[in-house]
C-alpha cells in the first residue's frame, strides 16, 4: 500500500484549504487502495474570512488546528513529516495555499514560500517522488522548482506569474491534469476554473492516478 | 431538476458539521443531477473545539458562517428556507447536528431540537417530502417526528434514546440505509461507525438514491 502526504493549510477556500478539494483529495487516495496522511504547519493563519460576506474576522487560528477539521483530527505538523516515509506529496488548493503555505495572494510571483514546505518540496523533488498540486497550490511548485510545467487553468494574471517564475504554465479545462513526468508533477485546476464539486471529483481522481504512475 | 436542501451545522466533526459527510452530499447531489441549497441557523455554536487535542477553545463562531466554509460561502439563514422551492431535504451528521442544531450531546434523550429546524422537519414531513440524515443527525428526525424508523448504526445508548423518544432503532452497517418508506425518511450511520471516507461516499450516494425513487 502506497503512503501520501497530504498538506493543508487551514479550513476553507478563502482564508485555508478548498474544503471539496481536500476531501476530494482524500477520497481519491482511499479509493485507489492507498493511505493518506495529512499534515499542515504549525502557525497562526494570515487572518479570517467570513465566507459569506468576505470580511475579514478579528480572531486567531492555527493553520493545523484549523485543517484537523478537515483531518477529523488525525493531523501531524509538517515539521515532523519524514520524506522516506511517504510514495508522494499532494498539495490541495485554496486561498490557505496562496495566504498561509506562501504569501503568493500578496506578492505575486515575488512570493515566499513557507520555509517547511519549500523544504518538503524540494526533498520530494530531488528523491524523484511525484508531487502534486491543485488549483492555485501549483503556484508554490513553481515558486519553488522553478523549471516546471503546471497549470492553473488558464487565469491569465496567474499563469504569467507562474513563468515570470521560471516555469512554464500549460492551460487546462475542467478536470484536466498537466503531468510534467520529466520532474513527476502532476496539477488540475479545480476551483481555480468556475467548476462544479463534479468537476472537482474528476480532477482529483485523475491526479491521483497520474501520480500513482509515476512512483 | 430536482432541488435538495441541505441543512449545515457549522464545520467540523466536533463542534459542527462533519466534513466528509457533508461534502459527499453535496457531490451525491450533483451526481444524481439534482441541485443543493446550504442552509444554516443564523446563531453562534455551542462551543469550539480545538480538532487536535479536544480541548474547548475559548472564542465564539457562528453556525452559518462556519457552514458557509463548507458551501463555499453560497448558503442561506434557515430561517428563510421555502419548503415549496425543495423537493427533499438533507441533514448531513457531526457533532453540531447533537451541540448546535439540537442539545442531544447534552441531553441525551430529554432534548430540545432548534425551534427552526424542528418547524422545517414537521413541514417537509406534513408536505410527504423525503427527509435524508446521516452518523447522529437521525435523533433529530426522532425527537421531532417520534413515530419513525430511524438508524444511526449499532451505537446502544443512542439507539436507546431514539426509542425512548418513541422512534424505532434498526441497526445498519457501513454505506447501508434504512429506508421508512411511509414517512420518506432514510438514514444511513456514517461515522457513527468506524467508517472509512469510502464508506461515507457509499452511503450518501445511496441515500439520495433513495430519497429521489420518493420524490
Amino acid at each position: 500500500m502506497k503512503n501520501i502526504a497530504v498538506i493543508l493549510s487551514g479550513c476553507g477556500v478563502f482564508d485555508g484549504a478548498e474544503i471539496h478539494e481536500a476531501t476530494l483529495t482524500l477520497l481519491a487516495i482511499a479509493k485507489h487502495n492507498c493511505k493518506y496522511i495529512c499534515f499542515a504547519p504549525d502557525m497562526n493563519q494570515h487572518h479570517v474570512i467570513n465566507h459569506i460576506n468576505g470580511d475579514e474576522v478579528k480572531q486567531t487560528r492555527n493553520v493545523l488546528e484549523e485543517s484537523a477539521r478537515i483531518a477529523r483530527g488525525d493531523i501531524y505538523p509538517t515539521s515532523t513529516l519524514q520524506i522516506d516515509d511517504f510514495d508522494a506529496l499532494i498539495l490541495p488548493g485554496g486561498f490557505g495555499a496562496a495566504k498561509n503555505l506562501s504569501d503568493f495572494a500578496f506578492n505575486g510571483e515575488n512570493c515566499v514560500v513557507n520555509s517547511e514546505i519549500a523544504e518538503i518540496i524540494k526533498q520530494f523533488h530531488s528523491k524523484q517522488k511525484p508531487i502534486g498540486a491543485m488549483c492555485i497550490s501549483p503556484v508554490i511548485l513553481a515558486n519553488v522548482l522553478r523549471n516546471v510545467n503546471v497549470s492553473i487553468g488558464s487565469d491569465k494574471a496567474t499563469s504569467e506569474a507562474i513563468e515570470i517564475m521560471g516555469a512554464i504554465h500549460t492551460s487546462s479545462n475542467h478536470g484536466e491534469v498537466i503531468v510534467d513526468a520529466d520532474n513527476k508533477i502532476v496539477t488540475t485546476p479545480c476551483y481555480m476554473l468556475d467548476a462544479s464539486i463534479i468537476d472537482i471529483e474528476t480532477g482529483t481522481n485523475k491526479l491521483v492516478t497520474e501520480l500513482l504512475k509515476m512512483i
